[in-house]
């Protein structure tokens, strides 16, 4: 546990300025007195690029890296052609800082709506791999704009990337009283990357034989997420699968409104990245009508990965706390749900 | 509309065969006196495989080819490695055929339970690419069960197979009342793959002015499926995505027990193949536990392919009044439920 933290804040575009002040707000009220929080804004995004035609340069990943984590609000507007920012900055930096294991809670609060009918029992995670599959930016196209175009992508998995994420899944597993992991895939059809994910989470179960194990196809996982979700416990599944359950299971138990997420590098060679699920969603930002819970649960994150596990617990008690009070009172604005937060927090 | 129907009958695996007899007894019942049916039944699946090794012959195919179309039940069982039945036979098949149209309609009919709350209005199709993507089995593996393993998938689109199948999507959604038609992709990321469809769509829906189009992120796409599914009128997507969310779509529209697709040719070169979304459940098999409507359902969509519309609605209004007269009926084994199903569309 660190006296001092040195924070890059990321706020990026859209809702992201607004979401990322509240998260600072209750982080800066958590911190016992003797630890000493420094901060240093980056200006990354959607304006940086119009202005200056950079996404994240050397420079940037120098400067980021001296720091012992990084906040990010969102990154993403629609003046910037799709891609330019995902592949430039966020894909970019998870790749430079080997954020491989991509960790995705979904809880469902007690007097949180939920689609689903019924408010079945929701707490699992996804422990999304970072840094291999379909993300890599392999592929290419030929003879492009013609009749005769072929575009590929490829995805790439290797017993390295696959293995150490399964490891940390298992320890997680192995550290929830349920103690059980799920394997995502579909290695009926992707057979080649199939197979080497199965036979590497079959060989690292054997180390945990007191993790239930279980496997299961992404088509049917979907299904599983909206007609039984507590079936999950830790679930461990290739990037693309787990970009793709996460916003399910987001949506599922709460809403991308309150779902956290850590870019964690376990070994801390580079600092980790932690940021709200959800986007900038530029329709209404600027206006205050933003939940900064899922920033603020980032934080959670954050703080538990530096160590200071007891202040992330009275993060995640003040957010169960204000969700549960919501009910019947009106909606209130950004900065206010983080005034109330801080306000629990300290208090 | 052919005066003839001459299908082959692909039992299958598990349930499939107490399904698929049901498919028959109701496609039997609906057909008028002139039309004559006459099917062949063929044993793919595990059995064939243990006692001979084969899952899908050159021979196998030139006999198949001479069909006017395919009823499958399920292929699949747990005694069978994961994806020798699944990529030798199924995949293998709608490769062969050219079954670039994977239809797979999802309807919420009345007094059916649905996992989301408030029975939301769900009326959509999803046609999903059936011969290109991360399907083709591009890929491969080195250094196989060593820790210096690398396994590979490639997704190959080509400007031929993504144009054919945005064109049927088109004409699909241009003949319906809404005329609304949303491309699901993962273009911030995919971005070779994602351009490409991205520039299709957007060329061929200028030939399209009254239909209304939407681009959607398939992660983005799974959480509208459980918080607003009525925006969805036509879904086209890639093989891979489509798999994924058109399990969603049934589960949220009713379950697979009630998932109809068709593997479609359209331009009748080969044999289209109808099967119901399920899969061979093996755990229900053989106690007349399993609900046949979704191979019912199949049945129309093959029926509506070779011109029979009007028998097509007959089945489909059938299926409608029974699920609609469930509710407190005791439940119905598997031919009781084929039973009511062909009287209703004989009556
Ligand atoms: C914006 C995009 C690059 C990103 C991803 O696909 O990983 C997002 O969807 C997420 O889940 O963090
Ligand atoms: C069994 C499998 C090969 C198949 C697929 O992935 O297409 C199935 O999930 C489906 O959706 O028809």
């Amino acid at each position: 546990m660190s006296r001092s933290i040195n924070l890059a804040v990321i706020p990026g575009d859209g809702i992201g300025q607004e979401v990322v002040a509240e998260g600072l707000k209750v982080l800066s009220a958590v911190l016992p007195q003797d630890v000493k929080l420094e901060t240093k804004e980056y200006d990354f995004g959607a304006r940086r690029y119009h202005a200056t035609g950079e996404t994240l340069t050397d420079a940037d990943l120098d400067a980021l890296e001296r720091h012992d984590a990084i906040l990010l609000g969102a990154i993403g507007d629609p003046s910037v052609p799709s891609g330019v920012l995902e592949r430039g900055f966020l894909l970019k930096l998870r790749f430079a800082f080997d954020h491989h294991v991509n960790l995705r809670p979904s809880k469902l609060l007690p007097g949180v709506a939920t689609p689903l009918a019924g408010q079945p029992e929701i707490d699992f995670v996804v422990v999304r791999e970072g840094t291999e599959g379909p993300y890599t930016g392999n592929g290419g196209t030929i003879r492009k704009g013609t009749e005769h175009e072929v575009a590929t992508e490829v995805s790439v998995n290797t017993a390295f990337g696959v293995e150490r994420v399964v490891r940390d899944a298992f320890a997680r597993a192995q550290a929830r009283p349920r103690k059980k992991l799920t394997l995502v895939h579909k290695n009926n059809v992707l057979t080649f990357a199939g197979h080497l994910w199965t036979n590497i989470f079959d060989k690292v179960a054997a180390e945990y034989p007191d993790v239930t194990t279980d496997y299961i196809h992404v088509d049917a996982a979907t299904i599983y997420l909206v007609t039984d979700p507590g079936r999950f416990d830790v679930i461990v599944t290739d990037n693309l699968f787990g970009d793709i359950i996460t916003d399910l299971a987001a949506a599922v138990s709460g809403g991308i409104g309150v779902a956290a997420s850590g870019n964690i590098n376990p070994s801390r060679e580079f600092p980790s990245m932690f940021e709200p699920v959800h986007g900038s969603a530029p329709d209404i930002a600027g206006q205050g009508k933003a939940d900064p819970t899922a920033t603020v649960l980032s934080v959670a994150l954050l703080l538990r990965h530096l160590g200071h596990d007891a202040e992330a617990a009275r993060i995640e008690d003040a957010v169960s706390a204000d969700l549960a009070d919501r009910g019947g009172l009106p909606a209130r604005s950004t900065s206010q749900i983080g005034d109330a937060l801080a306000a629990r927090v300290a208090g």
